[in-house]
């Protein structure tokens, strides 16, 4: 990370590449218990949060990462009622759970307490939901808070930073199979995995670790501009396999068409076509 | 464009954001007749050749674009016989569709010969099909190119820098009439059409356009990790619908799989996905 007066630059790639984005003020910093939390007034993409140096969240942008983490798997699961949400503290993942009627109680797990709080005065159009009754907050490590509860979510959401630090034990086998165990027999689990382009973390290990626990593993794409070569992939894991190929269950269209009028980015056909993956991707994941 | 000892920048998005390229060395730089040419060996993404200091070609990446402008519109064209590629110097996309034996010749229209040499010395895995016997090359204006000929060409390919400049008249509708002119009644023409997100140049007008002209036009996207944003848009329009939704041809189904098996990028399944639009990118080209 570098810091001119009026410029942030995240470098990534082995350190051979970087985003500069340029600054109209530094609204906030920073030091918590576990991290360096920053918010920037941008000149071109809204406000940004970032959390040792990395890029977290923009306006322009947040959207596309929290729609496709909540209703890719809403669409897909025979049922929804119990979700838990790995990190996010930002909330915008909860906010999209939160529109599915059926969604009956979320978990929101984030170690860092001051995420959620200076989420909530900076970025108040991700943290909307956090107030919802079905929303229980829990300022604990994920990787303990997993072992407690057994056969119990619907979904389970790995909304994690990078494979670095205090988010390792989160791309490990171990971890996915007690997320394997805290779900039900049909449970789904969703990851973000990194960009397959520019692999720095070689993301087939997390994607070798998911297959040794879960019979059925997918990977898709969506842009995120602010991340590390925008291009970036999800794990899609699943208990059983639900015989749709992925597609969204025909029985959720009407609803789901309701939520997709809302979306910016998420639709179901956007979302049959993303598992369509490249010969890239594919071998990046080792499919 | 900045350019720092040791470092290259592109700024884009209304110069509020930047890509920054740790640099070995800086190869090659000359003005040429048309615009500035640089070549830098980079410290991440191999070599990377610059246009005014936009970056076009890096080693890391140039597969994808190249593989798509050439395969998507030959697994949907009735004939591939007479391809054109207007730009698209650095021979990239010749080299993709000199793999399809339907293929019997391809014109290559390029402003700017130096764009050539310079891609034959540092790019020489982009440029080895402009040896091919079915291979012309025109240096000359590629709107006044299109001109001289009528219902001649199968496939026509806009492989083109931004908007501006010289390359701004490869994107009114008056360009797109003269293309579709210059194709036969089935005839597919492709051109890159920048990133939907950071919508820069707002797109909507040059589908606009196209949509004047062709009774088909459909947007997809790839990525390109040099390219502003990353996320990128193609148009794809044609003369008469070919009645398969925009799926590869299921008649050229065994000839294709011997070229996706050679391909980094490009799959039928892929191909068919990427048609699938997010609503932002819906939006965006006004669909």
């Amino acid at each position: 990370m570098e810091n001119k007066m009026n410029e942030f630059t995240e470098y990534w790639y082995h350190q051979t590449l970087g985003l500069r984005v340029k600054i109209k003020a530094h609204l906030h910093s920073e030091q918590s218990k576990y991290q360096k939390i920053d918010v920037y007034e941008t000149e071109g993409i809204g406000k940004l949060l970032t959390l040792n140096g990395k890029t977290m969240v923009s306006e322009i942008d947040e959207f596309i990462y929290h729609e496709i983490m909540a209703h890719v798997p809403c669409a897909v699961a025979r049922k929804n009622s119990k979700v838990l949400i790995i990190g996010g503290g930002d909330g915008g993942v909860v906010r999209e759970f939160a529109k599915h009627n059926d969604v009956q109680s979320i978990d929101l797990v984030e170690i860092d307490d001051r995420v959620i709080e200076i989420s909530k005065k900076y970025f108040p159009q991700c943290t909307s939901a956090l107030g919802d009754p079905r929303v229980k907050i829990h300022a604990r490590d994920g990787a303990e808070f997993i072992k407690e509860r057994k056969n119990y979510y619907d979904i389970i959401i790995v909304d994690s930073t990078d494979p670095e630090d205090f988010a390792l034990g989160l791309f490990t086998e171990k971890f996915y199979r007690e997320i394997s165990e805290a779900l039900t027999s049909e449970g789904i689990m969703m990851a973000q995995t990194e960009n397959p382009i520019l692999d720095e973390f070689e993301i087939k290990k997390f994607y070798d670790n998911l297959r040794a626990v879960f019979p059925v593993v997918e990977s898709f794409s969506a842009p995120i501009i602010i991340y590390p070569g925008v291009y970036w992939s999800f794990a899609f894991a699943s208990k059983c396999f639900h015989g749709t190929d992925l597609n969204p269950d025909s029985t959720k269209k009407n609803k789901l068409k309701q939520i997709e009028k809302d979306c910016r980015w998420y639709n179901s056909n956007w979302h049959i076509g993303t598992f369509a993956l490249s010969n890239l991707h594919r071998k990046q994941v080792g499919m």
